[in-house]
């Protein structure tokens, strides 16, 4: 029990945030920097990583209840659903929608996934007119060469999101790689964990394998590696984040761990608050 | 994005949930112990602590409420407040209170803190007829001795709640140890580490210290090491949270890391989410 007080603001986690400076990099996602102090040194280096929301995780709700939940849960990172702000988008309807991101201190670092329900020169316009150096997609086959001159043309990435065993070419992050490896290196992955183990595939082995190309996260868990496996809160599914975490230090991964939360999807807010924070807590119990 | 499927719940937490085993004890908290194989061993180990709330974060909410907040972030251990369950409960209506705690799945370990509202006799009393172990308090100096007597005759221990700042007996562990140090040995803290870093007091360095007379543990952050600091999510705050799990490792801790969550009280779950999710991921993250 407590007895209320002024609130002031002043803890670590604050600190972090307030110094971190985003120094922007075009076709790769640059590390934040810190400034530094014994007190913080530690955790610093241990929270050195952008976490984000995939927009998905709010499929049921508008862009301000999603970014009244961003600010609880202090998520700084956003890829951007075509449900939140339409492909037909006008450039002014794409400004107010920047500004009200902005005024809720929210970067939109991506938008997608984007399947095949428009075409790639809508997507890459899309994403130009956004703003955005990154888009993540599920496209169709035949759509690769294309995709290959757009990333030239716009000089923004494309991340190919894995699908698990729910589908037959984007599989597992092996499958995705298989296809795009001798693509322009602009080409890569939008890493989705849970459906890389629900197909069979160790996350932490291919993050590590497959770390030169991948270009954004999916961070979730699920109940099983199989089919039947279903997504869960970070901290009771079958992926050993501990040893995932690891990995994203030792490859030095500089995209976003952007979560994308889908149990209780009507009501998710509170499995979103026990992923976060079960994602810093892994991050300050680790020794690195 | 995933494809929704039926259900079929397979997560390692699940599995540690369901081969734990409580041995109860007289006078003392009992280790957890564990079926183990090989996949689950570092878990195990790792999250061996029972993880409570302390009935106190939900004085807004009604016991069915309550333990639905329990349910969804998969809490099992409560120390009841008399919100809750009034000190002048018949005996069946404290039989129907613990059979919907039984029902939720939850274990009421313990009762309080109870101040100096009802008289020492009458507390103990009903922590009798609750059938709980542990009374948690901040009782008036001058009924230690009554205390002392009581705790042979019902051989219930009681944990005085140290309380910061904002009072002059039990500020913090060291206080509290002082005046409890030649009394019987069932007598002993229920230790507020929120209360004690806002007193200046180090909660590392006194959990090792006290860890003796330590029978409960309100766990929390804040967001300054003063009268000022307000509490917070346990991942946002000055408690460095990774080196006091490390320390209840370390002393073999066997009582309840009872969360206390004091932010938003009116709309705790999310908070409530976080410092459970991060608690979690510091167990997982901890190399031990």
């Amino acid at each position: 029990m407590m007895i209320k007080r002024n609130e002031k603001q002043h803890s670590r986690r604050n600190f972090i945030k307030n110094s971190a400076v985003l120094i922007g990099a075009t076709g790769a996602w640059s590390q934040l920097t810190y400034a530094e102090d014994a007190e913080t040194k530690k955790f610093l280096l241990n929270r050195s990583f952008k976490v984000g929301m995939a927009g998905y995780s709010f499929i049921n709700f508008n862009i301000d209840q999603a970014l009244a939940m961003m600010k609880r849960t202090d998520v700084k990172f956003l890829c951007i659903k075509d449900f939140h702000l339409p492909y037909d988008s006008t450039d002014i309807q794409i400004e107010e929608f920047l500004t009200k991101l902005q005024q809720a201190g929210v970067t939109g670092y991506a938008v997608g996934p984007i399947g095949d329900e428009i075409d790639i020169d809508r997507a890459f316009d899309y994403a130009h007119r956004v703003g955005v150096k990154l888009i993540t997609g599920i496209p169709a086959l035949k759509d690769l060469p294309s995709i290959n001159m757009k990333v030239k043309q716009y000089d923004i990435c494309y991340a190919i999101h894995n699908h698990g065993p729910d589908e037959t070419r984007y599989t597992d992050a092996t499958a995705v790689y298989n296809l795009i490896k001798d693509l322009d290196t602009r080409i890569g992955l939008c890493f989705d964990i849970g459906h890389n183990m629900r197909y069979g595939s160790n996350p932490v082995v291919d993050l590590e394998k497959f770390s030169h190309r991948i270009f954004d996260i999916h961070l979730k868990n699920v109940t099983a590696a199989s089919e039947e496996g279903k997504a869960c809160e970070l901290g009771r599914g079958v992926i050993d984040i501990p040893a995932f975490i690891k990995t994203l230090h030792k490859i030095n991964y500089s995209g976003c761990c952007c979560l994308e939360h889908e149990k209780d999807m009507t009501d998710p807010l509170p499995g979103i608050a026990e992923s976060l924070g079960y994602f810093n807590g892994v991050c300050d119990g680790l020794t690195i």
